[in-house]
């Protein structure tokens, strides 16, 4: 680990602890997430103590995976933290995507703001199941656009947009004759209607989840990422780092758990004994280091992988997998150790505990990445075995 | 099956589908449960319909547990249901209870409105775990109770009480020099202060689960139940019924997830064909089927026990580890067959898991149930093998 | 319960018990089973105390499937137990068969010696995997049968054949021009050849396993069962008994384990006191009580659907997955809690735990019966919801 | 990774799959594993490619935990390998505490002939559990030594001794008045009787796992390793780099039975397709995928903290945990791909399944492991929040 991330790191967690955590009992908490206010309220905070999207260092450059990996589990020890210091999806990958596919004039224009925490974005992808869009599964997108002179027009249905209500910049995946393409927008824009914003199990993300309609979005020319046909391209350079930042973030908020919860097996007492002396108890708790220490090893090997070059797709799916059902588990032991504590709010334990829930849908479910990593095994077989 | 009881559970399930569920939606629906006016209108359709406190026939006597099984089983089919038709806990359990050691005087103060539906009763039992009181180890109780002239004076602190907020009967367990002993009162009563109502995972229970303090509360004597001393004895009375009524209801509240997954994976498509089609879907789905079967095997077959004239502790600590943890899969596997539209609010299926989740720790957590299992068959081998 | 069938299972039990457990140490104990002198010694003490075969009655009638279950449960107290008093696979299955669907002249010739124990069988229907034949899914048949003159000529090859080597009774299944068929032979026979009898992580059945060739086998047309092209239909009757039969037994010999760890974890000591009393070993054994009653009440409630007439197809395959999934999970937890003895064949239940690890693949792997329990969801759906 | 290391790895695997492989079905494989002849023949020709204890490099030093973590992985790809290659448990970690402890003399007499293939070891540390001696509590330790003239005299019994039968070297661990001694002695001994050879699930170990006796067993004083009461101390050196060799070993085995199956799934049609595209199968290879991935970095990391210096006791039982139980369902998987042929001998993975399920055993069962992690995290609490 290199000094500069281990710096970062260590002032990360100070300033979770000392400044974050104290909001997470905050009124303006909802559930869909802090209110703006909130948001920026910390995020002056953060800014303040120099800490406002630590992942991305002074020259615009970006940590390694490897980096990035220590300093968003130090800002996940609150579910608050990656709000507060701008770590949060889906900003974390917008901006990571913008880097790398924008123009200058889409770094200046959109980029800027979103890196000085001023900004939140998102990033219209999903859409509606029950008409037959794209969920898991991106082929089945139905949202179209089409060149009308300079400007492309832009027409469908999006559900499951993480933080649309109240973002500033969008970027928006659709089809055109040549394929998926990708456009960054100002928002917001009367064009897109945010017709209800999804009640979920989670409650982390400001803005929430919502479900839209893009009515005849005129989008100029340049502001298309890339070319026309080349946007899934784009997505899958956003993917796996996305992908694999939501690990590292979990895992900061399920080690949080683990520290209430073991806490709180070491201090209360039942049938005659600590807690954290009952095998019943004690088990589960070390069951949680053993997955603890497995998540973060993935989350490393990972990242090691992308810092290699790589894609990364079959190892963040690897990863995907490993580690939100670890931290699911550790989450879930944690409320069994803390009784009728656990499954209330009088530690963030419960909260955790929902947004891991659904960590494990979102970002593709696990069974959809079981399905992908069995074409590989597949792939390999073929290609050891030619015929 | 009796053909009383059928008839019961076809009117109950009806009534639960075309009436009840409609309700899911309301905007009275609170983070504590449904408002009080919420529960009364839905409890005047019920009572309209012939439905109020369907497992208390009309002559006073209770179904037996077995009939109680399908009957409360259909009440669950919502977690509205047993609000709406009165056999939701913690009021079965109490009525139950005051229908076994209630004086005649008792049920005609107590037990009538209850059964009638016009009030709702809490049960004050377990105590703030922070304060070392009791929790699943009833042995730890400090809430004290002693005799001053013709009254009981009572005096401690009580968390996790359901309903007490807005209940009309209290039932209050407290330790004297003789042990445990238990009163009904009337509620609500200026000594008795609700603290705060707890934000928990679950949201059903009309009130909530309450903190409060009891302050020189004065019960007149013959509001005691039962002889002082002998209140864990009539504790354990209630103990194996409310828990498997527990089982039943949120059996019913399992089936309609299942049901809601299983249309949504026979309707959706991705990767070219239906959900239910992708083995990865349909293996889970199957894997309900089972865990739903043998939590209704359990719930009969711990019913007979009872209706057999035992008490039931070791059998309903089985089925009630044993149901619990199978809905709380099929509930989970839901959601992820359902993705997305798993973990939102969209359909029933995110409370219901919430729902379950907690009563994986109401009525003593798995672990406990584990450990009193252990204790049965060491003390089954020592009587086998006496040295 | 009938008083009969108690009368028998106690009788079973005591036989098993006292007579055959002393066996379990026998030299004559193989790889592939008893060597045949062993399974004559045992059956002519079987005999001698009037309980060979005791699931079928002295006026030939077979015991309903909810009496059989109790038979066949203490029967399976030792993994010798079944073979000593003639309720083994495949015998058992075979005899229920030829019971339903052969002719007099069958029964007289091939039946009534299975049934005195005098005999042996074996039921020919699975093929080689590697040369693409039937496994799982018999629709892969490759076995064929052509008439010529008054003979069926049958060629193939078959796999995984228990109880071949040794068996006088042959049930053969081929397919010809008009579909399955099915056959009754005297065994051995020179067109008959095993080619060897397989290794298997399984030890207790009577000739192993065999993988052999038919060839050029000419059985008299009225060995046929049945008609022709009606053999599936004929295999549909054996099917849901002779799967709910191996249950039975196994969750004899599964409940035989949780005594023997339950004993040892009574009378050893680690760490300071009795592993009952270490919570990590008493949960594991409470989690055994609620697999061992579940698996029971799965198995009462599968044979009371088919003494109601049933095939009993989809409660078999949820039968078969539930029971045998928890006792591998059962006998797996006595092998831990009993540590290094719990490996070693000092006692039983290291051959428990492997007889049961084969038993998950036997008679239709887990993910098999998934699947097609995953089929009847859909088609039920279909149903409720025409188009 | 080192060069080195690669280079040793990359021929060792050639080594066994080229030349170890074939002897997988040689008939001198016992229950208690190959015959001495066997081995010699086996390692005869190890020696003659210059990969005889290829973890010992020839200036007598030994690879660095993590060098070695991939050359005993390789050398575990047929449960044959460390047999032939001379990395073997118990010798590996005998040799590895010799090194560390032994006196010049000790290595002359009894480290070199291990390290030169010509003689196998044995480590006299459990005792038999129906006796009270010594299992996972090595505090029970029940066999004792006393000071006569300039020897010791050692008496007591053993159980479980891996590798005594034909061991040329024993180490014997016994009390003294002043704690725990550990002694080098030369084998066979007439005052060491082997009572039996036990019968156990597991088949690869050479000479098997007896229970013997010692009977007035004299040691010359300077056959003492180090100094008397110091024996669980050099114990616990020994403990974690023996620890984490099994780990190395059967990460091999398992990914071995991971190969197997996906050629079987990618081979093999069913129900209209290859296994490997049924998602029930493709899934389970899926999850093997990942389970030996984080094997391999629980490896790597517990092996970079014992190269750190650290005699990482917390952290290899960590590692035996997650490593067994995870390639404990990669085997068990693997199985239930294969369906039949799974569970039979045709293939390595049925004995690879039998020898790991005894691995969650060996070498301290997974309970004993949690139960001492909890242990920690108590230590840790109460080092952060001092009273």
């Amino acid at each position: 680990m290199t000094e500069r991330a281990e710096a970062i790191a260590a002032k990360i967690e100070r300033f979770v602890r000392e400044t974050v955590i104290p909001y997470e009992r905050d009124p303006r908490l909802t559930a869909h997430g802090p209110t703006e206010e909130l948001v920026q309220e910390m995020r002056a905070k953060a800014r303040a103590a120099g800490l406002m999207t630590p992942h991305i260092v002074a020259d615009g450059s970006h940590l390694s995976q490897r980096e990035t990996a220590i300093v968003l589990k130090k800002s996940g020890l609150s579910p608050l933290g990656p709000v507060a210091v701008n770590t949060m999806a889906p900003d974390e990958g917008n901006m990571y995507l913008i880097g790398k596919i924008g123009t200058a004039e889409h770094k200046r224009r959109f980029l800027d703001k979103l890196v000085a925490g001023e900004a939140r974005s998102a990033f219209f992808m999903t859409e509606p199941a029950e008409e037959g869009g794209a969920g898991s599964d991106p082929s089945m997108m139905k949202t179209t656009c089409r060149l009308d002179g300079d400007h492309w027009v832009i027409n469908g249905r999006k559900a499951f947009i993480t933080g649309a209500q109240g973002a500033k910049v969008g970027i928006i995946m659709a089809k055109s004759e040549d394929g998926a393409c990708m456009f960054l927008v100002d928002l917001p824009d009367p064009a897109i209607r945010i017709d209800r914003v999804l009640d979920t199990i989670d409650s982390s993300m400001p803005g929430g989840h919502s479900v839209l309609t893009i009515d005849n979005l005129r989008v100029p020319a340049d502001q298309m990422m890339g070319a026309a046909g080349e946007g899934f391209k784009y997505a899958q350079v956003r993917l796996s780092p996305a992908r694999l930042s939501h690990c590292m973030r979990w895992l900061g908020s399920a080690m949080r758990a683990q520290e209430i919860a073991s806490d709180y097996a070491c201090r209360r007492e039942a049938f005659g004994k600590k807690l954290v002396d009952h095998e019943g108890v004690g088990f589960m708790l070390a069951e949680n280091m053993i997955d603890l220490k497995q998540a973060e090893l993935m989350i490393d090997w990972c990242a090691d992988v992308l810092d290699g070059g790589s894609l990364g797709t079959v190892e963040s799916s690897m990863a995907k997998v490993a580690v939100s059902e670890a931290l699911y588990r550790v989450a879930d032991r944690c409320i069994q150790v803390m009784g009728g504590t656990g499954v209330s709010g009088d530690t963030v334990v419960e909260q955790i505990f929902r947004e891991i829930r659904a960590f494990r849908i979102y970002d593709g479910p696990t069974e959809v990445h079981k399905w992908s990593l069995a074409k590989k095994i597949k792939r390999d077989h073929a290609k050891a075995n030619p015929q």
